[in-house]
């Protein structure tokens, strides 16, 4: 329909790196893309750490749960939710911050923190860059405060790796449109189907490329969501000065 | 530098819409490309729902706070945080969904939103479409959910307005570009000078638009950020089943 069109619908994340560095312009521009995307109530209570230095990469893949395309992506970009701007602005009118003490508080930072993401993201795949999000550095959230500098107030809600892709991945199925959009009311009734389909369909789909060894939804949902996976947040949160309770 | 960074760096918030019809090709493109995005552990926890028919958009602009525009705009999206699909794909294979209690599942909710809602808008936008991200139905969700039929184990996030404008808006300036990025560390130096600085800037650049009443940046965050502005989140999430407290 247009670049911007194919760019989104063709998005996947890659993690086969080379080692081809980034030019300074081009990752000007993916921060840019950052810096203007929308921000709930104009908080802009995002900030964007660039980590290029080889031996930082290493260390947060280590804390991302060893995920070795971290050290290998030239660029890594870690995504903060920063609410010390806030307690700033609020402190030039006399104002005391209390959003950090309230769920809202947690669903801004996760909202605008996920859409600067998608805007560096589509910036960069258009830049002919392959990217992968990564949540793993919410495992060890503290030992990235330590790392990054972070100050009171802030958190680091995930990373996105940057690079030139050698070997492009597969855009794996998604469940169904039926399960996706709805009009004017939601519709449960096609969802119960839909999850034992597509958990056929996902296995039926790395068969198809020579994995045997691929896992239906379920078995990859199941693990990760029946149980705390990251049971770090909470307390860092509180460290850093940030409750999310009421 | 090309087309997809033009629509991301250009990107605005536009609220006087037209009553032209959205051709459903369009909006079937701009959903697509929200069905595309990327989301953490492929967790596709993500439900938008389509509002077209006008005395529907009135009903969510009053539950938004009276917001007109989501009335005006010919479509409206709800996004919705959807963790009913985590929960039949946890019980597909004997599971049960535990991650609604912990602060983990509200950071997903937020991030995955906010990266679906910034693909359709950016979709929408390289269409000639306006949009404007609406968080005000935050300030109802009880009301928003029975409207909307929504089953537990699901919150509606933010919406979208989606039309054609009328009278484009001005691009605000930002805080400066040396408080959002930041090289390998974090640097909280610049921040206490720009809070200042941009206070007055924004007063300057209304009023050099003709609007003398246009407030500081800290006048407009410390009302919103200094006490709970949604404190009816809370009770509904405990009434949907999420109490994300661990």
């Amino acid at each position: 329909m247009n670049d911007v069109i194919t760019t989104l619908t063709n998005r996947k994340s890659d993690r086969s790196f080379t080692d081809e560095y980034i030019p300074n312009d081009i990752l000007d521009t993916i921060i840019e893309a950052g810096h203007k995307a929308p921000t709930s109530k104009n908080g802009q209570h995002v900030s964007v750490i660039v980590v290029r230095e080889p031996s930082r990469r290493a260390k947060l893949a280590e804390y991302a749960g060893n995920q070795p395309w971290v050290a290998k992506a030239p660029a890594f970009l870690v995504i903060v939710y920063d609410m010390q701007k806030i307690k700033l602005a609020c402190e030039a009118t006399g104002k005391t911050m209390e959003l950090q003490n309230c769920v809202e508080g947690a669903l801004l930072g996760g909202v605008d923190c996920g859409i600067t993401l998608a805007a560096m993201q589509t910036a960069a795949n258009s830049l002919g860059l392959g990217t992968v999000p990564i949540g793993g550095i919410r495992n060890n959230p503290q030992e990235v405060i330590d790392f990054l500098g972070l100050p009171p107030y802030t958190f680091a809600m995930m990373g996105l790796c940057l690079g030139y892709v050698k070997n492009p991945s597969l855009i794996r199925p998604r469940l169904p449109m039926s399960t996706f959009r709805h009009d004017e009311n939601y519709n449960l009734e096609p969802l119960q189907k839909a999850v034992a389909a597509y958990n056929e369909e996902l296995v039926a789909f790395w068969a198809s490329h020579g994995r045997t060894d691929g896992k239906s939804w379920s078995e990859t949902i199941g693990p990760s969501y029946s149980c705390n996976e990251r049971p770090k947040i909470r307390p860092t949160f509180t460290k850093q000065g940030m409750t999310f309770q009421d």
